[in-house]
């Protein structure tokens, strides 16, 4: 049995790492953290794992993780997994980091975008981009996996097969994104309670989010092309869930079966994408709870445009189940070993 | 006193317009439609009404219209207004018809998005498009007002300032629109069954919506350009309110507060209109039940990109309060009068 | 006009009370006051007030406040109103207070149940409990009323005429509550952080809710019998209502046609309650946003119990509403002015 | 491996059935109907099993159930069922019926609360009622398992222990119990119609809910006492949860310690029952989409009631995961095995 730490167990995204680990058959969880609820059992603060999940919350002390923990997963907020991986690292464990901190290879883009200097440059050029439908070949060997953001997980999937093979102009692409309420964590704020959030729709961070240069730079890896996209996300009063509508420009004309034999081909060994044809459509339930990404495609014949829709569980394939994916191919185990929960 | 008919009262929109009219200072209310409901009190039917509005509702003969009104409001289904429509209109009523029968000026236009034939076409050349904001001068004199969709009508106020002036690329025009599930009506359908609608979030008719001829023509009168846009509706889980996000690239640059002047001084006179600036933006609460349209607009300085955000109630400003403000131009009472409720 | 103070004017009541008084024909709004926002437009804090409400949020400060204000509403924490009470009466104003400090004629019981002594006991007995439908003599020549609360409203409303006819009996009174979300205020917490609160159900304060004693003391006061009741209080993840189901035994045997003729005859003249006949039950939606408080009765034949149901918006019937209709009392207004407010 | 059959398969009892065998590891579905989708694969009717479960919905023919299927699991609606089940026993087959129709004892009480004569009441002798926290003994050697209902559910576990010890007052017994809207069945309708249904809370079916007698026989069956309660249904704005408040009297004087002691002793040996003490209080989420029923008992000094608090997941608990809870009874597999699925 695999031993992993969690660091950060009581966010949602620590949280969902519990109920897919607590059940996954080669992984024992023996460590979690926690700072605002350490000394606690963790089933005080989420009363889903009472009888069934046992562990108690550690303040986070790198130096009290049990020896035999070979895997740490950070589920930090984004600032202080940087300060806390360097150390795991040198100890010799592997790392899957949840936050942002590793995504970006440049440094001066996190401290553009993140507000703040890096804390721990020289880590990013070993830093694998943990998707696995783009890069498990990498992640297999990776000592640090930087686990995608939500948006930039089911926005980058919409459009790899269409910007890997250049179809797309670059410049033409535009994500407009929803998201569910816990894609903005679990610290209770005024935007976020329930009178002022439900019944409710907004965009937020219009032309200035921090997801932006993560997708930038992923699509211009497979591109070979740098180039600014237009990303808008928007907030849904609902638990979980994202929901991408992309919109792009093809660089030589298409018919719709071609587009599709094209995504069908690029995702066929891929057991968590899901090729959706007409008249279906994405929709977030589909996946809730899930680590499935649903991709839809729809030719605007009177434009030309090409408009690639999205769904997945921003708590799972956006971020718990997608690190566990990586865990899996890290560490050899079958892709989809803790992850066939079905969405309800 | 005015006298008006309401004809399908028992639908949403219908019901909004009792809402409205009710308590309008210069409106009678002497006449009430359903098909489904004849014969009861409306208040069985819409239980807020109880006590409140004492009127029964009849079976829809337009023969059995009192003399007296003057004024119909037509919120039947799409197909039906325009059967009734002619006959109201030889009676010397005037009319303002909530369905998409009399939108669209080529009836061409409206058997390809609508999928039949248009009924009564000889009427689409008096039929004024009941947007108050820009059309009121055809709209006090009007006999027959199309009273705008939702959809349409948030993203054309969104977009008429830069439209209008030549300064956007129509060509470039994306709307990428989100809608609260009042919008599909009052029947019971799986999509909007609770369970299924609840936590969810999802598009549809992704390119074929029938409110896309209706944009592209406001649109093009604005402009004197014709131009194919794309429009992407989206369902989002509350009752009510219409969120647009429109794209779009500009002829020749321009900064913030050129585009925001460009706003305030379009809207200027527009009770209705509120140009919100940074780091404000529109979200659908702050217009629920109320006629507002909110709108912001940023540019993306990375792409060229404008965007510009909007919100209304999809059943006030986007149905039956539209109705009513153009009902004030006809008949010269204030433009406000009986639209003065804040949202909540 | 009458000029008010509104002392609180950012908490959820706050914004209702301006809400329902910023449109009262004989009413204007001359202070506003907030600890955590003073010095912004009240429009910043709650946007749907934009272009409507230009009132500026001010320090709390009695001194502050115009002279010509004659009525002050005070929104204010339990515990705060009572500081401020004193000196607001003895400037000679009328004062509405929408907290709990005022509604317990008991200084001990209110120590007891609100966990601190009462800062201003000496002003209990000249309180007038501000349920109008019962004590409309009592609250036209108040000097202060204490505003109800909005469970205590819901309950006693539905138990009122029982209870004064002494067919009640006042032992076997259980009170099973439901209350939207909004009625735990505005400050954002993790209970009613959205994806915490929504798809949830639960109890709270089970036997202790400091509710309890005021409701009491008011059937207390109408069967001049004192008794203890079972009162528990539920969650609904919705944004406003409450929802009540009283159970009780009768002390002789009535059909339900003879209670339908007691509970009629209770409100014949009373604008706001609507004694709802079978098959139709209340419901929350047909209160929301209006002040009615809707009421229906069933006699369980094989127990021989009464069920009693009630249906109220809290924010309205259930705080700031009902102190409107209060203040309409106070000055001799049309008992429904400024409330005409429909549901939808 | 077991071969099951599931009847009924697409409304939401049949799919969550579906969710749960499917990965139950000693359990084959292989055979599923659909009257309303025959001829369709499941997964077209619900996305969440698109590339998961590859079934075919087949017309109801009991002939054409594979020979192999030795369980049959009935999620027809009412009345339905009882036309099929005698089938299905004749071929020597074992049934879990999830329908009412053989949960009541006698015939008459089926007729009065169903409303139609019962079409096999022959078989009522042999059905056991299964619910496995009381009756294991019978079910795993029963050929017709009878799978409570979701209201009973919750209310029966509630209060099993104080009920058969014969320390409740059985005439005392109120239940007021609240449900989310999957309780109503898949097939849309007015009520549940997500604008008419959403921000609203209501009571339903008071004083004549076909599960009253359904309570009353297996607390008369603890007791040896038969005794007519009050229940009381209501419908809250969620997708999934049973949430019941019972309140009873006691023959005798007990405190809290001795109450907890009776639950913790009386649900020691049982895996899904998790008895909860003070400050904690069951919530739905904390059982949503797993077997659980939490349970927390208060005593209300102040009238000496007991308040009994317990929540379910009313398709997993209180449908399809107890039918399968009863199924590893009846086949001797482990009592959780495919049941440990935790909420989120």
């Amino acid at each position: 049995m695999l031993q992993v730490a969690i660091l950060g167990a009581t966010g949602y995204t620590g949280a969902e790492l519990v109920r897919l680990l607590h059940r996954h058959p080669q992984v024992q969880i023996a460590y979690i953290s926690s700072e605002s609820h350490a000394g606690q059992p963790l089933n005080r603060v989420h009363p889903q794992f009472r009888d069934i999940v046992e562990l108690k919350l550690q303040p986070l002390q790198v130096e009290e993780i049990p020896e035999a923990v070979e895997l740490v997963f950070c589920a930090l907020p984004h600032g202080s997994s940087a300060g806390v991986v360097p150390k795991l690292l040198q100890q010799g464990r592997r790392v899957i980091d949840l936050s942002a901190d590793f995504r970006l290879r440049q440094p001066a883009l996190y401290d553009q975008w993140y507000g703040r200097t890096h804390p721990a440059p020289e880590l990013l050029k070993q830093a694998v981009y943990g998707l696995p439908e783009l890069f498990a070949i990498s992640i297999k060997t990776a000592r640090l996996v930087a686990n995608p953001g939500c948006y930039p997980t089911a926005a980058i999937l919409s459009l790899a097969p269409l910007v890997q093979s250049g179809l797309a102009d670059p410049e033409s692409v535009i994500i407009d994104a929803k998201s569910g309420v816990s894609g903005a964590g679990r610290t209770p704020k005024q935007a976020f309670h329930f009178p002022d959030c439900t019944e409710n729709f907004k965009a937020y961070r219009v032309g200035d989010h921090q997801h932006t240069p993560e997708i930038e730079q992923v699509l211009g890896d497979l591109s070979g092309e740098a180039a600014a996209i237009t990303f808008t996300p928007h907030l849904v009063p609902m638990i979980r869930g994202i929901f991408s509508t992309a919109y792009l420009a093809l660089r030589r004309p298409l018919n719709l079966e071609e587009l599709l034999a094209l995504y069908h081909d690029f995702y066929r060994e891929k057991p968590f994408v899901r090729v959706i044809e007409a008249p279906d459509l994405p929709e977030t339930r589909a996946v809730r709870g899930s680590n499935y990404c649903d991709i839809s495609l729809r030719l605007d014949g009177r434009t030309g445009r090409v408009i690639v829709l999205s769904a997945i569980d921003n708590l799972v394939k956006g971020a718990a189940g997608q690190a566990v994916q990586n865990m899996n191919l890290m560490y050899g185990f079958p892709e989809t070993a803790g992850l066939e929960q079905m969405a309800w």
